[in-house]
């Protein structure tokens, strides 16, 4: 890794802040390193690595002689800029939703699938924060014994939608303490001592495109075309870390010692599940670490097959930076940086 | 109702303050109202329906010449002081969880099962909160298209845990925000920016009392003996109201648009399901209203018999002291009052 030249494009925003940590934690002899975000941000100094470097515009010509460039912006601003980096040479992991679904980007958590790296074409896309972590709990179960159906709800950190809303939470919890009503801004909705059924836009079968993902994306990380995901996603007043309750239909009755015993087994995840001494996950003290924890895991009464659990993550690391990283890793163990076949995605 | 002789025990507490407003709502003229608690309140001025009233401490003594008893407490004090105020005569109306499973006491939600209350013996208990609003949401589709099974995710206001729990969410809020550390005092965890899957104690099944509730309990309520469970119930930094993600299986297929005209006309439940104008439930809108309101109706991509949708009310209300009333309200309506048959519970 420690000779790339890696582009950070959203470098100041919540996930590009992450993305520098992981940088940091993993790879402390990288030091070719290009921090760029909009033009509002250019000029700022951040110190990575034990160097002080000044987050510059991103432009056209951002990508002249980068490696990898990791994009975390908006799905819009994804649209234009990861055609210009890939055209440029860069191998471009993007956090955005604009690209997972098509067939030439690989989608991917290392953990599950990191072999879809070497079918790459300049861009490879991490999946939606809440579905890696659940397809990173489903995935050591649904190997030994095919999910039918999974449903899914969602308790979902503000940081997932950036850093403002973060800002938001704070300033509307102060104010209502104080006795000041909360001002929405960021967000449609107050989030302080609040919580909405919304994120990402409707579709019209009346799930939201966040519902959506949790279905398709699953399908494709794991490659299991056929399995059914029903999701209500929901933003709380948390700031990093989303938790899933999560109920799972087997091919086969699954026992709850055996699930455990898998996911323990997983590379990536930790089953933290001891009622007895009020130990299972929560997303206050899940926040700043790499793995995707699983408690309450249990025989679920309402079906012969199925499974229920509980499963936290950091959004921002194992969600997003840190996947991206090792997704990063990865290309460079399987030898798949260059040469590399043509560009995946056209301008349309 | 006005010529009734009511007694309020844990009149100071959660429950019991919410009783109150919603006696001065429905019935402005009852004035025979006995405000009971423990020896730590009594003494405590409070003003119902315009007089002045001193909270006494609870004794053996403390029921006689009253007809109906509306008990507040946690489950430990309700084994003991259900019997006592049956024997005295009062018919009572238990809020906990210590006799609503024993086939002599009628468990009632009045827009569901109003009729139970006419087997009483002395005593009715009232559903847990989480429970009384789901079952409000199920019971009108139930009646067409029978339900088979119930997938529930709960996101629980603190208030339902009592007001400790109330005021230790704003102080951890404060300290938190002004860089102290959060004290868990009257609930295991941080509460504060945090959320646990952890409400009343462990079974050995792996699910906790409450989620058990939603399952016995339902049945109960709905006549419906065969309907299959599954919840996951968490504790959310919201002060008041619970909301629920649900996901339905029927005997058939039910359409959208036939769950809202079936739930429309259900009395006490209000459709707010509009996406496109970013309509929907959330907590802190739904805090001080008496209905049960559902949003996010939609047909369950995982299911062909199956729906989807978010049900939201407010704990203290619906969920608990404005179902009492209705059920005295029942009470009177069906002439239930006396004579009636030998006390329903045993000392033991």
């Amino acid at each position: 890794m420690n000779d790339l030249t890696i582009a950070v494009v959203g470098a100041t925003g919540a996930v590009g802040t992450e993305f520098i940590r992981v940088v940091e934690k993993r790879h402390p002899d990288l030091h070719q390193i290009r921090l760029l975000a909009s033009s509002r941000s250019a000029g700022k100094h951040l110190t990575v690595n034990g160097r002080d470097l000044v987050v510059e515009e991103t432009t056209e010509k951002s990508f002249r002689g980068v490696d990898i460039a990791f994009i975390s912006v908006s799905t819009e601003i994804s649209r234009w800029l990861v055609p210009v980096a890939a055209a440029a040479g860069a191998i471009v992991i993007d956090d955005s939703s604009a690209f997972r679904m098509q067939p030439t980007v690989p989608l991917v958590v290392p953990e599950i699938n990191g072999a879809d790296v070497e079918w790459h074409q300049g861009v490879i896309a991490i999946p939606n924060c809440s579905t890696t972590q659940m397809a990173m709990a489903l995935y050591p179960l649904h190997r030994v014994n095919p999910i039918k159906r999974v449903i899914v709800d969602t308790y979902q950190a503000v940081s997932g939608a950036g850093g403002a809303p973060v800002a938001e939470l704070r300033q509307q919890s102060r104010d209502l303490l104080e006795g000041k009503p909360a001002q929405p801004r960021a967000m449609d909705h107050q989030i302080a001592f609040n919580l909405f059924p919304h994120i990402a836009e409707f579709m019209p079968d009346g799930y939201t495109k966040e519902e959506q993902k949790m279905l398709e994306e699953t399908r494709k990380i794991m490659h299991a075309p056929d399995i059914r995901v029903s999701a209500t996603c929901v933003r709380v007043p948390v700031y990093t870390s989303h938790s899933e309750a999560v109920h799972i239909e087997f091919e086969r009755p699954m026992a709850p010692s055996e699930a455990r015993e898998l996911l323990q087994a997983m590379p990536g995840v930790q089953v933290l599940d001891d009622p007895e001494h009020n130990l299972y996950p929560m997303p206050w003290n899940v926040a700043g670490t790499d793995d995707v924890f699983v408690g309450r895991i249990r025989q679920d009464v309402s079906h012969p097959n199925g499974l229920a659990m509980w499963v936290v993550a950091d959004n921002l690391r194992k969600g997003a930076a840190l996947n991206a990283i090792q997704i990063a890793e990865e290309l460079v163990t399987r030898n798949c940086l260059k040469p590399r076949r043509k560009s995946a995605v056209s301008d349309t």
